[in-house]
């Protein structure tokens, strides 16, 4: 599996809305097995994401994905900074069934 | 939603086997929607946990489950350093069923 955690900053009063672009624009992604967006709670305007794709090619292919481009293109302008991404190689644990549309 | 973001290093050589105790241990946790145990590709050492629950309760509560402490019990000789712990507020995304035992 391929993983992902990411942080970002959105602009300044604007975290919920990009958060409601992410939520809507991240569905039905082949490959996808998790997609968390979270709050952070330490700051203002702080969104942590964690992703868990099949490999790496799944979650290069969602970024094509017409939703995805969609909510990239909206969800820009909202945000502020990339603080964090850092790739990971998930083993197993809870909440990984085997991605949709496979 | 609570979450946590968090990340460790392994006693040189031993990152496989902590991450086995880890799988084996945190099964059936009540309130856990989501727990994702990863390798590090940038370091030999290095393991990313992040968790999803119900409540900072569920994840309080898991940590006096038998299996649960018996991880812990058996996993802590193997962790060199605790490197990062970051709560988060998950919002939504994929892979986040309701928590099985409730």
């Amino acid at each position: 599996m391929y993983g992902m955690i990411g942080k970002m900053t959105a602009v300044e009063g604007k975290r919920d809305e990009l958060i409601a672009i992410l939520l809507e624009g991240t569905t039905a992604m082949p490959g996808c097995r998790s997609y968390v967006i979270a709050r952070d709670p330490a700051g203002a305007n702080g969104i942590w994401i964690t992703e868990v794709w099949d490999d790496q090619a799944s979650h290069k292919a969602s970024l094509a994905l017409p939703a995805v481009k969609a909510a990239i293109t909206r969800g820009k302008p909202l945000i502020d900074t990339f603080d964090q991404s850092t790739v990971t190689e998930p083993v197993g644990g809870h909440g990984l069934p085997v991605a949709a549309g496979r």
